[in-house]
C-alpha cells in the first residue's frame, strides 16, 4: 500500500474539516487568526494518529474526526501561546500571530481555540466519551506543566538530561500518546490494547522530540519551515545542548558554555556548534536516541491485530524517523 | 431560612474544595500563581448557582461540586487573561498575575486553568455529561467572543447600547447561563426546567455586569476591590458610559466624548463624570435596567419545583441586584 498517498489524503481530509469548523464565525478579529494558524498547513501528525489507532482497532474515520480535529486544534493553540513565551517571529514559513496582530490577540485567539477543540470534543460519539474526555484534559494539564518545565530549563542552571526528558514527556509526549490513546478508546479497545497504543505513542513522542532539536542543527531550512541553527543562537537547553555539557572539554568546553548561558550569542557560533555536535559524536548519539524509541514505540504495536491501519502506524513511525523536515 | 448564613457555608466549602484540587501540583511556577489567584476569595456566585440549580431540581450538593469548581477555575482563568489584555495591576486587593510574575507565567497558568477545569468536568458522574461538556464548551467559546467584542468596542468609534448589549451577553451572562444550565443537566431536569434555570442565570448574568458597571461608579471602593472610577479613567466603554454618550449635549458632551475618545483623561475628570451620570438620571436609568433584568431572571423560576434552594436563587438575585461590592 502506497502510505504517503494515504498519508496525504488523510491530511487532505483533515484541512477540509477544519475549513469547515471555522467557517462564518464571529468575531472576525477572534477567528481570522485562528484560520490563520489553522489553515497554514502543518503534518498533522497527531489527528492522523487518532485515525490510525482508531481504524487500527476497527473502528472508522468518521467516529475519529471530530476526537482528531480537536487534537490539532488543541495542539495549534499551544503553539500560538508558545510562540509568545518564546518570542518566536515564524511558525510554519509565516509571521507568528502576536507578531501580526498583536500580543492580545495571540493570547485570546488562542483560548478560543483551546474552547473550540473541547467543543468538538464534545461532539464525540462513544460510549466512552468520559475517558475520552479526561484522557484529553489529563494531556492538556501535562502540556501546559511540560511548557513551565521548559521555561524553568531555559533559565536554571543545572539542568541534566533527566530534566529533559521529564520535560518533554509532558511537553511533546503527552499529547501524542494521548492522541493515540483516544483512538483506541474511540474503538472501545481492550485495556491491553489501550495500553499498547498508549505506548506507541508516547515513545513516538519522544523520538520525534529529539529529531526536532536534531534537524535544528542538521535539517533542510527551506523545507523545516523555521531557520536552521535558531536553537543554537537562542541558546535553548536541546537534548544536544545538554548532551555537549555533559561531554565537551576545554576550549569546546568554553563554546558550548556560551550557548547555555544564552552568553553573547550570534549567527557565526551555529557552524562551530555544529562542528562540536558532530566532532562529539552528539549528532550520531541523538539519532541512535531517536533510532531507540521509534523501536519502542514499534515494538508496542506488536500484539494488536494486524491491518492496513496497523502497518501505517509503524510506517509512520519509521517515517518521523527518517525525516529531513 | 438565613441564606446569607448559608450563603457563606457554600462559600466555605467551594474555598476549601479547590484547595484540596490543587495540594501538591508541581511545578510550582505553574501552580504557585494558580493557587494565588483562586485562593484569593471572590464571591463564587457561578459555583453557587451550579449547586443552588442543581439543588432545587432536586439534584445534591456533592453531584454538583466538581462542574461547580470547573465553572470557577475556568472563571478565574478569564480574570487572569483578561486582566494582561486590559493591563490591570490589582484584582481582588491583589497585584494581577502578570504584574506579581510576568506575562508569560499569567498566559500559561491561565491556560493551565483552563484544562484543570476540564479535569474536574471530566470527573462529573452524571448520564447528561455529553450535554453538560457541550454547555461548558459552548459557553467557554461564548465567553472568547464577547472578550474579542470588548476588545473591538474599546477601539470602534461607533458603539451603541446594543453593541454592548451583545458584548455582555457573551463575556459575562453566557457563563452564568451556563452555570444554572448545568446544575440543572446534572440534576436530571426536564426541558422546561432547564430552560427556566437557563434564562434565571442569562439574565441575572446581564444584570450582573451592569451592576459591575455602575458600581465603579457609586461603590465602595474599600469592599469592591478595585479603584472606583477606574472604568472612566481607563475610557472603558461602560453601559453608562454608552448611554452617556446618546443623551448629554453642550459642554457636557465634551466631557463625555474625551472619556469615549480616551483622551487626555486623569482622575480629576472622575467627579465630573459621576455627576454628569447624576444629573442626566444616567445612575437611576443603569439601576432601573439592573432591577429590570434582575425581575426577568426571577420571573424565569416561577414554575419550578418550590423548594429552600428556589427560595435562595430569588433571595442571590435581589441580593445581587442590591449590592455594594
Amino acid at each position: 500500500m502506497d502510505y504517503d498517498q494515504r498519508y496525504n489524503d488523510y491530511r487532505k481530509i483533515i484541512d477540509e474539516r477544519l475549513k469547515q469548523v471555522l467557517v462564518e464565525e464571529e468575531p472576525n478579529s477572534l477567528y481570522e487568526p485562528i484560520k490563520y494558524i489553522l489553515l497554514a498547513g502543518g503534518k498533522r501528525i497527531r489527528p492522523v494518529i487518532v485515525i490510525l489507532s482508531c481504524e487500527s482497532l476497527g473502528g472508522n474515520l468518521e467516529d475519529a474526526i471530530n476526537p482528531a480535529l480537536a487534537v490539532e486544534i488543541f495542539h495549534n493553540f499551544t503553539l500560538v501561546h508558545d510562540d509568545i513565551m518564546d518570542n518566536a517571529d515564524i511558525r510554519r514559513g509565516l509571521q507568528t500571530i502576536h507578531k501580526r496582530w498583536d500580543i492580545n490577540t495571540a493570547i485570546l485567539s488562542g483560548d478560543a481555540m483551546f474552547a473550540v477543540a473541547y467543543k468538538l470534543l464534545s461532539q464525540t460519539n462513544s460510549k466512552r466519551v468520559g475517558e475520552i474526555f479526561d484522557s484529553f484534559a489529563q494531556s492538556a494539564i501535562e502540556v501546559c506543566e511540560g511548557q513551565a518545565l521548559d521555561l524553568e530549563l531555559e533559565t536554571s542552571l543545572k539542568v541534566g538530561i533527566d530534566d529533559y526528558i521529564k520535560m518533554i514527556s509532558k511537553k511533546t509526549a503527552s499529547l501524542i500518546k494521548n492522541s493515540a490513546k483516544i483512538g483506541a478508546l474511540l474503538a472501545n479497545g481492550t485495556d491491553e490494547q489501550i495500553q499498547a497504543l498508549e505506548n506507541y505513542g508516547f515513545n513516538l513522542g519522544l523520538a520525534f522530540q529529539l529529531m526536532d532539536d536534531l534537524l535544528d542543527v542538521v535539517g533542510d531550512s527551506g523545507e523545516f519551515g523555521k531557520s536552521i541553527g535558531g536553537d543554537i543562537i537562542n541558546g535553548k537547553r536541546t537534548f544536544l545542548l545538554l548532551k555537549a555539557m555533559e561531554k565537551v572539554r576545554g576550549k569546546d568546553k568554553e563554546i558550548i558554555g556560551r550557548v547555555f548561558a544564552k552568553d553573547g550569542l550570534d549567527p557565526s557560533i551555529v557552524a562551530e556548534v555544529r562542528e562540536i555536535y558532530f566532532r562529539y559524536g552528539i549528532i550520531d548519539e541523538t539519532q541512535k536516541m531517536v533510532r531507540f524509541y521509534t523501536d519502542i514505540a514499534i515494538k508496542s504495536l506488536e500484539n494488536l491485530p494486524k491491518s492496513d491501519s496497523h502497518s501505517m502506524l509503524v510506517w509512520l513511525a519509521n517515517k518521523l524517523c527518517e525525516r529531513r523536515i
